[in-house]
């Protein structure tokens, strides 16, 4: 059996526009799964659920530049169109988007969207502008496609609450979905960054979720919160990370900071193993 | 013959998003005038103008908490629905749209748009916060209404820029049209703050667009820009205005300060007399 052709791509928001149009005028549904391309797994998992929501499902492909602080990867991010294009035929995604940054950001732009809140600290601590970055280009696309829903996965647990946020604020009128991280056979969440690590930090990477696990379950059991968010950092410094930008626990919803486990919460975590910086989180519900 | 029923009123988002799909399923094109109430001759005009545009004008009625500073006139501000309802019967309004301040901000609202550059200096000078409070709140009403076309009155210049800009940056789909300032036989555009004027007051108030018609004329007769300005400024004190917050040159489109008169341009003035802040600006072109 021959591989399916590559999913068609369009780069001009007036061509995007143009085959939503299309569909809608047939009654057809449509779903978005915004991602920055260097597809894995994850993102096919996305567009699997996209197509339970939806009967047409617009990939977007953009490395966002607005949401990489200056010493981040934005340059070296990988950009893996063609791959990506192959991929994303094999669930039968029915469009990619994929357009260049001065379709985005064309001379002049002067726009932000920011949120208070939900976007401080985690993630928001360490990288100064990352979440306005997002909430600015996640606007942008979901304005330029209008999608009935929009799938986003939960191993971006902060920029999910985000997104509901400022989606819910602005009144844009589209459903958001997350969906569950998917992980290796080990645990690691899958990600587009798991590519730069070398042999010796993949086997050391599965360390991030399985701190997440112990940590959780100690505080299932009872332990005092900040006794095992501090055995847990220890953990990942013992096991090889360089640093921990965080582990915390914070409710589910709002990401308000927990002391204690007395409403469904989410532990976060985010830590640096070479060069590269990886995050993870899980559920933590009371006994 | 009798007054015409009053335009019917919605209070809630999904009031306005069903009747406003009704129109879509019957093939009507709609247009939306943002308005915080108080309505005059220059919001009726903004109406008419929207029916060469729009089969159905929905005009929405929302003095916007977040676009108010701290010591300015928000608990002042006129509040007069029935008579905006009346008013706008006499012009064929279709629809009034008067959210309640918990409709437009919830519990947890955490969002700002911001606009960079064209909302820097002149009002955004004077008001720190404004532009991004008018931002936020417009941006919400188009999300809600999806109008094919909004329109703005010229009278708010600088906004109507600022409106341009993050509608074009976020990909909000509709058509922005600006629409010439209204006055009075005297020249005074018409603003719902003008009630707040004394008699007295307003025998000078004319006086502030007639100090932006002989300074535009002495721009054009080659007077330098800056002396121009500042004769301006003095003729507004001498007329009884308390202070002038800005008088200046700028670039029609974009709104870059102007030293000459090197392109299409407009002069915007905002001054105090009394308590009451005024605003006006007029177009510029070279001879």
């Amino acid at each position: 059996m021959t591989a399916p052709a590559p999913t068609p791509v369009v780069h001009r928001v007036s061509d995007l526009r143009a085959q939503v149009a299309a569909w809608r005028a047939d009654g057809l549904r449509v779903a978005l799964v915004p991602t920055m391309g260097a597809l894995h797994q994850g993102h096919l998992t996305l567009v699997r659920h996209a197509f339970t929501r939806a009967d047409r499902v617009v990939v977007s492909v953009f490395v966002n530049p607005i949401q990489f602080g200056p010493n981040e990867d934005f340059e070296a991010y990988p950009r893996t169109l063609e791959a990506d294009r192959a991929a994303l035929a094999t669930v039968g995604a029915s469009l990619v988007f994929a357009p260049a940054a001065a379709e985005m950001y064309p001379q002049g732009f002067a726009t932000a969207v920011t949120v208070a809140g939900v976007s401080e600290g985690l993630c928001g601590g360490s990288r100064p502008g990352h979440f306005s970055g997002v909430a600015t280009v996640v606007t942008k696309l979901l304005l330029q496609t209008l999608p009935d829903v929009a799938c986003f996965g939960e191993k971006d647990y902060q920029q999910l609450q985000v997104i509901r946020r400022f989606v819910a604020d602005l009144d844009i009128p589209v459903e958001i979905v997350g969906v569950p991280t998917v992980r290796e056979d080990d645990g690691l969440a899958r990600s587009s960054r798991n590519a730069y690590l070398t042999a010796e930090e993949r086997g050391v990477a599965p360390t991030l979720h399985r701190t997440l696990q112990d940590t959780a379950q100690a505080i299932r059991s009872g332990a005092a919160v900040d006794a095992a968010l501090e055995a847990g950092r220890r953990a990942l410094l013992a096991a090889g990370f360089a640093s921990v930008d965080y582990l915390e626990l914070r409710a589910a919803e709002g990401l308000a900071p927990l002391a204690a486990l007395d409403r469904p919460a989410r532990l976060l975590v985010a830590a640096r193993l070479g060069n590269t910086r990886l995050i993870d989180n899980i559920p933590v519900q009371g006994a």
